[in-house]
């Protein structure tokens, strides 16, 4: 090849090294050189030493374009006399002539900056055409159409970047001669028609510069060089690169490379394939290809094309080299590849290649694959897969001929991921009724409240016309694995007509039509569409996948799971501990809710009454029936929990279970203050409330607090009312005792929440250990147990030294915490002010889905506090978070010891916990 | 003296020296020597010292307790040996014998620890008494009833402390005897009746130990001795150690101290009195004294004590001793002494000085005083007077004699100092219907919320029924310097009947009685007391305190303030400038609150509707509507605020003057949410609601949040509803040019509150400064202003260093900044869990009242991230932390360049940012 000596000639002319060639079978640069030759330019040297044929072409260095800026906007010294040179040496490896009427070289002039900016910056196609090279690029390709379009393009392009002309005047003349041709498509226009309008681009051009268009390929090139070093400074890409935190002294490169042609005759063609099938995985060449045509008549949809195969059998020679162009490409690349190629009168010609986007399915079976062959190792089999990929491979998922035919009546928001399919009904008792009697429905609501839970328990899907990713409906949704859509605002949702109606698309369902949900999509359709489903344990590539991430990581992974059912299908999942039990969720059901709501009402007396008789007082009868009241309707729940807890140590046996005592304040158990004071308020107008519904208004009211989420709830309610901490202590101990007596093994961690000061801690402690032994004495049994607390109080964090003193582990509770640090209310912030400023990007992302980089800080003053009082602190996350891959980095980087998520996500965390690992064995290196 | 040689034969006895005597003329220890003597005992020896005439003793070292139980509560070789030693000793100085019948020697053992320990320890009086000296006893005294009441009491105090016998035995044997006796008192009980109480003592002794009382008096001061050094591991100190976080390793020492008697005939006397009057301050002893007699007597009220200038003509010498002695300890201490002496056989003793209390008045009195008489410096006397004196010399107060004789109601928090007398009325309309016919009133409420301002405002003090010293009566009450009892938890207060009554003290009042209410001590007195009223102005000590108090403070003292009558009072008790001017206060006024609502019902569609019209769409009639409703209120506001601003810039001219903008959420400014729902429901029912009323009541739900404290306010408002914003800058800048032409010196600097995010802050600069520019333009004259935010939400406190780029100031908004840090909602806590967290000590005290240490710690890391991004940032604090002495100590350690507090407290913090200056410069030394 002819490059090495040119190249030392110009390093002897300029002191620095401006341009990187490549041709033949050789480039002056490689893959290791991004900084300086850019990701496309050192990709394309890097093709070309790995001997494939790319069209020759040169790299001007990121340095020369930080050295234009720095000379004021002007080329450095030599690099012109450079540029000319490199471009001699592409005229001689093509044969053609830059400017040859003849044979003419056209280039394409494209930026290519360290870090990818996807349509930030500036390309030029087609340069070197002028109305002389024109002719013969229309003789070599015999279609004066195709000729004078590409001119009319290019002079369009160029006017537009390289010129600054406004786009629009490019396209009114465009309008114009269709209009007076009668044509409909830009398609419709003849040749003779397209030279009218490139002359009328170029008089738009004149009108607007007050110059001609230049007709000098050179200074074309000049110009276009110069274009794209400016558009590197241009408000877009530096608005990007301010967004995505990349420097702004980085620079861009600019790209020459020779322009290649696959539409000269049956010997060209040009096509698109990816080295594996991309949609399954399987191994073998997949995609299209067509003869006597360009990349752009495949996107116009002239013609259609033909599979790949058919290639063999058309041009097996080039075919074949193709196939080992593909293999060699895998395996240097280490991946699927994605490729453009073109072949220009039998020639091939390798345009791009770059990784293959794939579905889930493809992308773990590939990983495998690639394992087996013994091109990528088990730990880049887990950097292979992304892990909204593993969640989606979980969920149901609509045939896709199906949906693809289907009827969409809205759009909301991707919620909760899966497919689902039911009857619409606009009620949580209605969804147990129609379930109760074999219907499946699809629950839609405006919004979701904790009432309506049961509703969403048995409905195979949800909608709701308001509320955010992280809605009621969506967080609940997502905790018990259904598929949902929320914030549907185009969805007139009227509950008292049952019915629905979509303001975008006009169309209306009613109660008890069929719709399909897709929660991966955020869509709804029309009818029953059919579905594929998709069953952990038929997955065996995924688990081969995620037993590698198990090696691989350092946090365990555990779950937040309320039921036995929900442990077991977590286990299963594969999660090494319940890191959330919460125990209020087994107070809301059924016959539970109304013990509860009797303990409730009495509760604050009885617990007056139980200090005056501790202080040896004596009762009146009306206290004594008050404390005997709540005793029993305690004694019952105690009861109940012990049965819970013993179904969950049995789920989990041999794992550790963290179980949260009460936390929510008291009136979530109550029915809703305004709907009962309506209620009284009517009663009493129509002649008197009963005074059950006074009694409980007037409850109610007590318990009402200004806001709730910093009131009486956590820790604080077991100090005000200590037989609730009592009772779950009992039924805690009581169930790992008969379980021990049953031969498990449970594994019982009791955890406090929202401490603030290492006092409130301290104190539910004592309290916590008198029951214990109380229960030691009565069972003759020593109970084992682990005592701690949730961080989720900012001052629990910045206090974690004291209180680490008084806990065996902690647990961020990073829900509260997000909430406390940044002052919002979740309730009202999703669905109001969090959704407007995460779209005026005041927020970079929603601190609810994914950890706050100053909340994460916070809870780095915690870790480090806790174990500075105690090295040996277990330190996990429960808080939705632990379910979120860019959270799961930085429970990483803050060094916790687990992970705990909802059982859906197990996988994705095993995965994603991996993947934070690896980063940061990479970092550590 | 003898006790040099002797000393000297003691140490040659022990390795170590355990004790320190003092008698004659000279003490072994002196008063640094407080931590092996304790603080008595280095206190006896410092007067000894001084020439003072002491009843000669020793004392006995905390090493020697130390000792003492590190032998397994053993005595240290050789102690006894030097205790006896040192006894005689004693007995050599005084004459008398220890056991001596004739004239026995008797002496006190007491504890006496490094810190006061007040009442944790133990004391034994009259030890030496027996059968055999009380005959003695009763021979020097001549009175038999005298030393068998001594000798009975000290079998009861022996038998008690030492002896570990319940003290309820012996009052029970004495209540036996009085009622064989048919007594009232104990001092109907004559000799013969005490002899047989102290016969029965004994029995009760030898019933309960098995063994008769010790007769030998070297035994009773053997087990005396190890009495009190039981006591310091007793638990009583021991928790009191753990709270005040005093080492438990200290000991405590034991002194031995003669017992004087002033009783001993016409020549003996006894008597307490002060080197100045405590009441006024007055340079001139005051104090009592009576003739033959012991302090009991005084106690016990037998006999009227005499002024103690009544000494001067009975016993000359005596007195001008006393007087020198007296003159010489104020000098020697270098303050006010509260003396107690006592006179044996013409024999002076003193027998304890210390610090003299004082009032208010006094205090500062005394303080300017002793600075003109060179006693102490400026800046010793700033440290003299306690901050709430400062407070209470700026209230009326009752006369004295009055409130003596009234009759108290009820007690509650002394909330709001200040005397304040007037009717009872129940409702804040009433209370300014009565002071709008002339009377003046007392406002009686359960609980205060925002509706009753305005009878907060006519009122002349508030007391209700709940709520702590931080309710919302109590912070409103501080605000506007009206007396306030809150929590006055046995009042019931029933509005229906418009009377209240006390169940405790069972007094009823109504509506139009005559109250009188001390805000000061918490009483709530029946009847119009009259009142002493106390005008800064008329203090001219005071005012020569703070005066050096400015001189020596760091700190700037600013005022919160939003009206220009508040901010020209703040500025006459000293305030340097405003710290906090809250905007939304000028809505809540009179016709402003309608033109407010009227622009809160369209604001958030005027707001979309504006966006379109920005984005070029047109807008429907309906629309345009809307938005011409919402300008105008806005414009309203705007000249209505101009003027507002006008006043305050006019009051502070020359000064700085923080504005915060609009900070509560929207709701505050519409009717209660409940009370809407009720009548919308009730006039449904009697046949339909007003549209009006519906609409409201719709606005009313749309703007109802779960969690208002986290939810849509502060920055976020301006965020969204941007008109907030726009308005309030204009209002603000065009009131500063217009100051300024007229011929004033206004200071603007505009706060944004609630930023947690630098985004948050950059984009209200956006608006706020574009909105800067237009006003410069139409006016033609730059304003000036500091651009500057609240730090009053977590994630701004620990991203204080982004936050910074964008601020010129920080205003630490500790009340919202101590709700989110704790998780705690103050409307709820304060009348809830928090009262019960601050009595059961799990919390030292109410972090609302006091800044919290982990809240300092989070405002520390403010500070530091702040200034490492701007070094000259302004740093102040406008929470109600600003005033309160202790805060504003911990805002001197982490270096702010103000306090900021209500203009009643702005003496109160100059004082305190005096004294924290001093301790600062001390800690520096």
């Amino acid at each position: 090849m002819a490059t090495a000596a040119t190249s030392t000639d110009r390093a002897h002319r300029a002191a620095k090294r401006y341009i990187y060639a490549w041709g033949g079978e050789a480039a002056e640069g490689d893959a290791t050189m991004r900084d300086l030759l850019g990701g496309k330019g050192a990709g394309l040297a890097e093709m070309t030493n790995a001997g494939l044929p790319v069209p020759p072409g040169f790299t001007i260095t990121t340095e020369a374009c930080n050295d234009y800026f720095a000379a004021g906007e002007r080329l450095p010294d030599g690099l012109w006399e450079d540029i000319l040179e490199a471009l001699h040496q592409v005229e001689a490896e093509t044969g053609k002539g830059f400017g040859d009427p003849a044979n003419p070289l056209l280039v394409s002039v494209r930026s290519g900056a360290r870090f990818s900016m996807p349509g930030m910056m500036d390309t030029v196609l087609n340069l070197g055409l002028s109305e002389a090279t024109l002719q013969g690029l229309v003789a070599l390709t015999g279609n004066e159409r195709f000729g004078w379009d590409a001119y009319r393009r290019f002079i369009q392009m160029f006017g537009r970047i390289v010129m600054d002309v406004p786009g629009e005047r490019f396209d009114h003349a465009l309008d114009a001669e269709k209009a007076a041709q009668g044509a409909k498509q830009d398609t419709d226009l003849d040749a003779a028609a397209l030279r009218r309008v490139a002359g009328a681009y170029k008089a738009i051009v004149r009108e607007v510069t007050g110059r001609d268009f230049p007709e000098d390929p050179l200074e074309l090139l000049d110009l276009a060089t110069k274009a794209v070093f400016a558009s590197w400074v241009g408000k877009r890409a530096h608005d990007y690169r301010e967004y995505n935190k990349i420097a702004h002294d980085l620079g861009t490169a600019v790209n020459v490379v020779t322009m290649v042609f696959g539409n000269m005759g049956d010997d060209s063609g040009t096509g698109v394939a990816f080295t594996r099938d991309p949609n399954t995985g399987a191994r073998a060449l997949y995609g299209e290809y067509l003869t006597n045509a360009q990349g752009e008549d495949v996107v116009a949809g002239i013609r259609t094309p033909q599979p790949i195969a058919q290639m063999r059998e058309v041009m097996p020679a080039v075919y074949d080299e193709f196939q080992r162009i593909a293999d060699r490409l895998e395996r240097h690349y280490r991946d699927v590849q994605d490729l453009e190629f073109t072949i220009e009168r039998g020639r091939l010609y390798m345009l791009q290649t770059r990784s293959a986007k794939r579905t889930a399915a493809a992308a773990v079976k590939i990983a495998v694959d690639m394992v087996g062959e013994g091109i990528i190792t088990p730990s880049e089999a887990i950097g292979r897969i992304e892990p909204a990929q593993v969640d989606q491979l979980l969920r149901d998922q609509f045939d896709p001929k199906a949906r693809a035919g289907a009827t969409r009546i809205v759009k909301g928001l991707n919620a909760s991921p899966g497919a689902a399919v039911g009857r619409a009904v606009f009620d949580a008792d209605d969804a147990v009724e129609w379930v109760g009697r074999g219907e499946k429905v699809i629950l839609v609501r405006i919004e979701t409240s904790p009432d309506d839970f049961h509703g969403m328990a048995v409905a195979e899907g949800i909608i709701t016309a308001r509320g955010g990713a992280t809605s009621h409906a969506a967080v609940v949704a997502r905790q018990i694995g259904k598929p949902c859509v929320a914030g549907s605002a185009d969805l007139i949702v009227d509950y008292g007509s049952r019915a629905a109606h979509c303001g975008v698309t006009g169309i209306d369902f009613k109660e008890g039509d069929w719709v399909s949900l897709d929660g991966s999509t955020g869509d709804l359709f029309l009818g029953a569409l059919p579905t594929v489903s998709a069953r952990f344990e038929d997955q065996p590539e995924l688990q081969a996948v995620l037993g590698w991430a198990d090696e691989v990581r350092r946090m365990q992974v555990w779950t937040n799971a309320d039921k036995p059912e929900e442990a077991a299908q977590a286990r299963r999942y594969g999660a090494q501990g319940i890191g959330l039990c919460r125990t209020e969720h087994m107070f809301r059901e059924g016959e539970r809710l109304e013990i509860v709501r009797g303990a409730i009402l009495v509760a604050a007396r009885a617990t007056r009454a139980k200090a005056r008789l501790a202080a040896g007082e004596a009762l009146g009868a009306d206290d004594a029936e008050v404390v005997a009241t709540f005793d029993a309707a305690m004694a019952n729940l105690e009861e109940l929990q012990q049965g819970d807890f013993e179904g969950i140590f049995e789920a989990m046996d041999g794992l550790p279970v963290v179980i949260r005592l009460i936390d929510p304040p008291l009136h979530e158990f109550l029915p809703n203050l305004e709907e009962q004071l309506v209620k009284v308020t009517r009663a009493e107008d129509a002649g008197g409330a009963s005074d059950a519904d006074r009694e409980l208004l007037a409850t109610i009211k007590s318990l009402h607090e200004q806001n709730p989420m910093l009131g009486l709830r956590g820790c604080r309610l077991g100090l005000m009312i200590p037989d609730f901490v009592k009772v779950q202590t009992r039924a805690i101990l009581n169930a790992e005792i008969a379980r021990v007596k049953a031969g498990g093994h449970p594994i019982a961690k009791i955890m406090i929440p929202l401490v603030g000061h290492v006092n409130e801690l301290a104190a539910t402690r004592a309290l916590l250990e008198a029951e214990a032994k109380a229960v030691e004495a009565k069972a003759g049994v020593h109970p084992e147990y682990k005592f701690g607390t949730m961080i989720e109080v900012p001052r629990g964090a910045l206090t974690a030294d004291e209180i680490a003193r008084e806990a065996d582990f902690f647990s961020f509770g990073t829900n509260d915490l997000t909430q406390m640090t940044f002052g919002y209310s979740r309730d009202d912030a999703e669905g109001g002010f969090l959704l407007k400023y995460v779209e005026d990007k005041i927020l970079p992302f929603n601190p609810f889905q994914t950890l706050d980089d100053a909340v994460a800080g916070l809870m780095k003053i915690a870790v480090d506090k806790g174990r500075s009082t105690k090295p040996g602190l277990e330190l996990g996350i429960c808080g939705e978070h632990g379910g979120d891959p860019a959270s799961i980095a930085k429970c990483e980087k803050i060094g916790l010891d687990y992970v705990s998520c909802s059982p859906f996500r197990v996988p994705v965390a095993r995965l994603a916990a991996a993947q934070a690992s690896l980063v940061s064995a990479e970092r550590d290196k």
